[in-house]
């Protein structure tokens, strides 16, 4: 090793000793005298010291040195007289008896500071730069660690981790596949996996029992904000199990990671219906770090001639704590805010309740006193409260509440990414209609069960059977997904009908799994936990990018190598493709 | 759950005690009075037991099971009076009291037993029916555990697991690329990574100090017999080491390896130069679990007006101990095997060592008695041995007689899969020349440093450098291999140019890499070793296709999803491709 130890471990015990040390120059320190250089690697930072006196020529080596030069430095360990007791090595330095200059290094194009001076597209262009930086570095370190502790659970629940292929087979259900075309087989493409759906089920059927995988899937989706054309999921499955035997195995997990990463103990999951999550938080991923849940109050504002509410379909409030001396403007500024087309609203109603109970709205002369107190009383509202009020179609109002709620919160400091609040959602509907394909389609996939009550719905009124599927949410966030599988072959191929496959459709895309139904296949069922944001979480950042070591943009695009690109005619040649030229296409 | 316990865990410390048990049924056999049925999970085979005297009903329902059927089953354990000794469940089985059955199986298309009668194709096609057998099974649950000790020993060695991309670049060095085409970027491909190389080096600029990853990788290659087209490594890299640094640290994991999976400590590992390697075992991977050695012995052969041997550039023999009995008719069928066309010799010649000190040999007319006993002295030959000789074209010839030595390994026992030897062989060539393509090729990969004392021959003569480059050989296989890599931006451009790339090429293919070298790249080195090879060595095996859960054939064809297929035309038209059809390439 160049080096006896790291900088980022050496502290009192260590004085007197000799050293060596490997690192990047972090910054520089001449004065006069003498010369400080404190000397960063992965695992900390260390001070050199150089002094004039007892050794000149080695201190105007120190002197030539720049940011992020490579060195090496023997020297022996000293306490400081100015200590740092913010980190751990800050009670020692090093007095640098050789100097050795392992590789120089240009200005890098932004500051290797936990605040850097660089903006995105640079640091993303020199991520290896970037990644040098501590809230890069440690969010990295922060992933493999969430890996290792879950594999340690899962391993120690006898789930054993088994590769499933990447090249495998285009199926038209779901999101966009990215092909691969094979050269041996001209004109035939491999897909890459959007899930190892098909292939855990398999490995149910082969016996397996439980396994897991921490693996790469890739969706050909035009790319939103914190997207990322490949992602990573914790994949699971176990067999012989119902549904209460998948969520307390997975909780156990989350409740493990939490205890191991955060040092904190999220108890006992709750659990709500999908119904239930809709009606109280207007969303299937509820953040319940805090109240304010949204209330119907249609029936208590009908019939009085207020046209807006009489002829919405719904009418919503949420009451905001502490709120009622927000001025004419903010509430006028929060009325903009629904406005904007991503929520649509028409408009915003309001109710300030004052602190001598009186009220105050925007729709007096609509409504009495009597009105506004039993509105109040509905949301909960107490003195100094605030009522805000959408109305309209249904869907779209709730959304759109939804989506103040969270506003709201976040306004009101209710979002407080250190406190975690998890849940699972449950009950989803199987199906949703699709008006745009004018058929129905698989809420959560295709090989998602029926509840065994409701399977008599399933062709008389297929909207109204809910699932055996479940979400973890965690603050808002849907950190996991899974359901009971279909394991009867005629009740899945019921379900490929219903989806409104031909049975030769059926049979070409998932012919395997159908078949493989025939011969035993045990009742199962799983989750997969998406790894990007759940690390993204446990770092208390709504960003998944940093904690994926080379990102693409939202183009797609790693703008560090430049990648995509133009591949030479003769790999065309040899996959016997042809690039069409906006010429051909014309 | 829907059971209270597996197939493979109850004995006679739980007498007495209600379970429920779930798995497939395995056989079943009916004894007029009462049924047996072994029931069959991961974890192991229990005995369920059917009384036509105390419940005819059920033994009844116990007697319609057909194979495969996957069954739950309620009921006591009690002491076996038969008992088998050879599994964990032996002395146990279960008095059934109620059966329900879960999903029932057609026959399956071949036995599921340890020896089955389903051939190759037919078990590849129906992959979870395959591994339901145990041999498969346990070589996918070695497979999880041969990863799971790897991540146990690099996580304590600081090393962190960081995911790469899979969508990268394409570049024409080395094999082909596997290509994506990018619909968000049209004309454009990303490629499928034949391995992390860039990005673990650019992690070690980016300071990440240890890093690994259990990982995909993909070649798209014309297929061998074993050979995948997506196949995993276990990826590894350091900062701030020498090539000892290197050696050391990954003996310590494949040692470590070694104790928890075999239970066996295979001591340090030898060091032999490549030179030696090419000297002694006529190749880069020799098998140690036996002697053998390749001897040299063309100046002992010369000017006795044997033709063969006088114009041949080398004369090479090895002593197969024991072997002086061999018949005529065996010396004849082994002449035959060194002269198919693999091998190519044009004859081999045999020294037979009598146990009473005399000689017998092909070339008799022209050695004497005094010659042969100096070859025999020259491969240390004692009465009863015999020696083979084979003539001819330097490389050709040793490459001939390495495979000879290990078929004679082969034929005389001394290869046993229980036993295992490993190695380090160093030093090896930095370039080899391809009459082929003109120029000189990166031996193992262009990034690999020279060695510094070698280094001032990079120009006037590239074929004598020799590299800081490794492999890991066990029992013949090459299992790892590494380098020591170049971190000096002017070095690198050299290599480049050696290579024959332009700047321009080298800028458009790696010039991010060479952009990072500019900012303080540290020195480091690492190792990639095959992790299908690895565990297949462990588990005994020739083959790694059956320690890949859902391998591919020789054509690089899934049979049991039918992968690659052909995709529909609105995927293409959406990726701006076309297929060329055969009349297109007329």
């Amino acid at each position: 090793m160049l080096r006896t130890n790291t900088c980022g471990e050496l502290n009192l015990n260590d004085i007197n000793k000799s050293v060596e040390l490997c690192g990047w120059v972090q910054r520089s320190r001449d004065l006069g005298g003498m010369t400080f250089i404190d000397l960063r690697d992965r695992y900390g930072i260390t001070q050199l010291v150089f002094n004039m006196e007892t050794d000149s020529r080695l201190c105007e080596e120190a002197r030539k040195l720049g940011r992020e030069f490579v060195i090496r430095a023997k020297g022996t360990v000293a306490e400081r007289s100015n200590k740092n007791l913010k980190i751990p090595t800050g009670e020692i330095e090093i007095i640098v008896q050789s100097l050795e200059v392992l590789n120089p290094s240009e200005l890098p194009p932004f500051t290797i500071e936990d605040n850097t001076d660089g903006g995105d597209d640079l640091r993303m262009k020199y991520r290896y730069l970037d990644i040098r930086r501590n809230p890069v570095k440690e969010a990295l370190l922060l992933r493999a660690k969430v890996a290792a502790e879950t594999r340690v659970y899962l391993n120690d629940q006898k789930f054993a981790e088994v590769e499933t292929p990447v090249l495998i087979k285009s199926t038209p259900e779901g999101a966009r596949d990215f092909v691969v075309p094979s050269r041996m087989n001209p004109g035939e493409f491999y897909a890459l996996p959007q899930s190892p759906q098909t292939f855990k089920q398999l490995l149910m059927v082969a016996g397996m029992d439980r396994y897991y995988q921490i693996v790469k899937c890739f969706r050909d989706e035009d790319l939103r904000a914190d997207r990322q054309p490949e992602f990573t999921q914790i994949d699971c499955e176990m067999s012989f199990v119902g549904q209460e035997d998948v969520l307390s195995m997975f909780e156990g997990l989350i409740r493990q990671l939490f205890i191991k990463i955060k040092n904190t103990d999220i108890g006992t999951l709750p659990r709500m219906s999908y119904a239930d999550a809709m009606k109280h938080y207007g969303n299937d991923k509820p953040d319940i770090r805090f109240e304010m849940k949204l209330k119907d109050i249609k029936t208590l504002t009908a019939g009085k001639n207020f046209k807006v509410f009489d002829d919405a379909q719904t009418v919503l409030a949420i009451c905001a704590k502490g709120c009622a001396a927000y001025t004419r403007k903010q509430i006028d500024e929060l009325t903009d805010w629904v406005k904007r087309p991503q929520i649509g609203a028409n408009g915003m109603v309001y109710l300030r309740v004052n602190a001598d109970g009186t009220f105050k709205s925007s729709v007096d002369k609509f409504y009495g006193e009597e009105d506004l107190k039993k509105w109040a009383e509905a949301c909960d509202a107490s003195g100094g409260d605030l009522i805000l009020i959408l109305a309209g179609e249904e869907n779209k109002t709730r959304k759109g509440m939804s989506e103040l709620r969270l506003e709201m919160g976040e306004r009101l400091g209710l979002r407080d990414r250190t406190t975690f609040k998890a849940l699972w959602v449950t009950d989803f509907p199987l199906l949703e209609y699709s008006e745009e394909h004018k058929r129905w389609h698989a809420m959560h996939h295709p090989f998602t069960s029926p509840k065994p009550e409701d399977m008599e719905k399933l062709s008389s009124d297929p909207g109204s059977v809910r699932a055996n599927a479940y979400d973890m949410v965690i603050n808002g966030v849907e950190v996991g997904g899974g359901s009971i599988r279909i394991h009867d072959k005629s009740l899945q191929q019921k379900m490929f009908s219903i989806l409104g496959f031909s049975d030769e459709d059926a049979l070409a895309q998932f012919g395997f799994l159908m078949n493989a139904f025939r011969y035993g296949a045990p009742p199962h069922g799983g989750i997969a936990f998406g790894f990007d944001r759940l690390c993204s979480l446990f770092g208390g950042s709504d960003s998944i990018r940093d904690y994926i070591a080379f990102p693409k943009n939202n183009s797609g695009r790693d703008v560090m190598i430049d990648s995509p690109s133009q591949i030479s005619s003769e790999q065309l040649a040899e996959l016997k493709l042809r690039v069409e030229s906006a010429k051909d296409s014309v």
